[in-house]
């Protein structure tokens, strides 16, 4: 099994590491050979090759069975022309391996349930995915521009969507949805945005193909506050790309830390790599972002990159049963009360990074 | 002055009628003389009329100090096209009257600290006003449209913003913030969108001429996240349309229900109506919706309206006595143990609407 490891910036390459050692480990146990290789991306690339992807690395992933990411960004390039800073690097890594679904599950895990700042009862049991489409809508819409001119600057972003995008993102929420609580909630906002009408009767249309789920039409700021509110409502929830984004960020609260959650970008293609035919491509990479102000000092929650190792695991290899295995070591440790200090109370002790991955390791082994 | 009640849909009439009240004894015991003239708007305008806001509404608008509007749409109406929908009125009068600034501020009253999903030492305290652009992006962006063809359907929405547009929007938030705790949070997502590029930079400008506010940009995913995490965290934020719509609505949460959540719209013109020198004209309207599945019954919480009216007595009559003095009268109905069915937990008794309003009016005299 080829992982490209792109590390990228600030924590990224810390929590990485973290997971590369519980692949290794699970692929230790059974039977798997990882064959790791790494690139650059992000402003590490900026700064040693001035661009924040380089072809060579698209082909790289191509000819990976998966691509393992870090984080990308940080002050040091912010002042960067938008199309050339870090961000840019991921999102046309996204469009180019055609990774149009992006999964963000968010789970609760029980020795955490009173550590958010919401309620214990509101959140315990809490088992949800954000499905977010990662291909369309304003992070690709043409026209986008800023433009400066005599009269004043003006600026513009397009949100596009076709049918056919939408469809595949629905219909993929809709297969999960099978094989968990069979409740689809399709997120929009269709009493005023045109794409947002398309999008709930495209929906609508795939629902009926699905008469075993159940399908919840939910505008986009009413389930902003139910998401917070009531969060058990919820089993897969599906959205465009901005919504997902802001969503899913949001839905980080439940899980007690933005450094818990995992995700997972796959495309419908057959898998690219001759050889690996029970191989499904896909990308993977912790939520959270590079976190420049804790980059470098070892105390990065490394939990939200190992669950993705554990999607890695489920979606890549197909190997359930392994990646339930991580998911309960996760838990396991946590119940021992090994806390990163993202999760700490104050005053309580806090595990820095390795030293939380070496008592996960334990509990896996 | 001249007060032109818009009732709306569902549980709209309800709430305005208990507004109302408020203002009616507000009036008696200071001095004013509210005239209420009254229309249709949305639903209730379509079936009367067959458009959700007559030329003659917008007319009626024009020509009184305030407009206070209750709520429109149910799914009565979800099966026409949008454009001739409710939703399209309520647009369409915000464009009209020039309603660029939407004024939502969150504050949790003491009472309800612990009635939320929110631990108690998390909202206790939080004092918010989420300042959201009103009359420019997705909302309003040509083109917009949904298109049926034979290669199939495919929809497209604008963003566009002028740095004007952003310039008035940013300074009304840093005027606000001078009146507070003087930080302003400007939301946006500028590592993907060039409309928050020039939102972020023109931010910035306004932000210079007030050296005594504190500006910090946040990224709407992030901001969604912390806005729930450290909701104290945030004096005054301001951001586009559609974000605002969304992170307003999450901002419900803290403070209990939907139904607690009052906003006012306001212009930078002059007031329109000569002869009243001293008023500004806004329009004053809860947060919530319609709540079909409630209407009629007599139990919606009057709240969210009746701190409306405490904002159109502030900003429309630029009386801050009297407006706190209703604010106070909330509280302090809330701390007498009263509570609407949405704030009351399972077991404890309910009150109705009017039996609130009656509760809260014998403080307030
Ligand atoms: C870094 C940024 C471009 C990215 C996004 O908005 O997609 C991030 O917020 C995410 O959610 O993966
Ligand atoms: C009813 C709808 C068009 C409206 C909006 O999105 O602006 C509502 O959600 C609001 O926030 O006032």
């Amino acid at each position: 099994v080829h992982v490209l490891l792109l590390p990228g910036d600030g924590i990224g390459p810390e929590v990485v590491a973290a997971a590369q050692r519980v692949l290794e480990l699970v692929g230790h146990r059974t039977g798997y050979r990882f064959v790791f290789s790494e690139d650059l991306v992000g402003g590490a690339a900026i700064d040693a090759y001035g661009t924040p992807l380089r072809d060579e690395t698209i082909e790289m992933a191509l000819r990976s069975d998966a691509v393992f990411l870090g984080a990308v960004g940080g002050p040091k390039w912010d002042h960067l022309p938008k199309a050339t800073r870090p961000e840019a690097g991921l999102l046309r890594l996204r469009k180019e391996l055609g990774l149009f679904a992006n999964l963000r599950p968010v789970r609760v895990f029980d020795p955490l349930a009173d550590a958010t700042p919401l309620k214990p009862e509101i959140v315990r049991g809490v088992d949800l995915i954000v499905v977010r489409e990662l291909t369309g809508g304003l992070y690709f819409g043409q026209p986008s521009e800023l433009r400066r001119e005599p009269t004043g600057r003006w600026a513009i972003d397009t949100l596009p969507y076709r049918e056919e995008e939408i469809a595949r993102i629905v219909d993929l929420a809709f297969q999960l949805a099978r094989a968990r609580r069979r409740k689809v909630t399709s997120v929009d906002k269709a009493n005023v945005l045109n794409t947002s009408a398309l999008w709930r009767e495209v929906a609508s249309e795939i629902g009926q193909r699905y008469p075993d789920v159940t399908l919840e039409h939910a505008l986009v700021d009413s389930c902003a506050m139910r998401l917070v509110a009531r969060p058990r409502d919820f089993d897969v929830l599906v959205m465009e790309n901005l919504f997902g984004d802001i969503l899913s960020d949001e839905a980080a609260v439940l899980a007690g830390s933005l450094g818990m959650l995992p995700s997972a970008s796959l495309h419908g293609q057959p898998p690219q790599r001759p050889g690996s035919p029970a191989v499904r491509f896909g990308l993977y990479e912790p939520v959270h972002g590079s976190a420049p102000d804790i980059a470098g000092k070892g105390i990065a929650n490394p939990i939200g990159a190992i669950l993705s190792a554990a999607l890695l695991v489920r979606w890549t290899l197909g190997n359930e049963r392994a990646a339930t295995a991580i998911e309960q070591a996760v838990e396991e440790t946590l119940a021992s009360g090994a806390r990163t200090a993202d999760l700490a109370r104050p005053g309580e002790p806090a595990m820095g990074t390795e030293a939380f991955t070496d008592r996960l390791l334990e509990r896996l082994a």
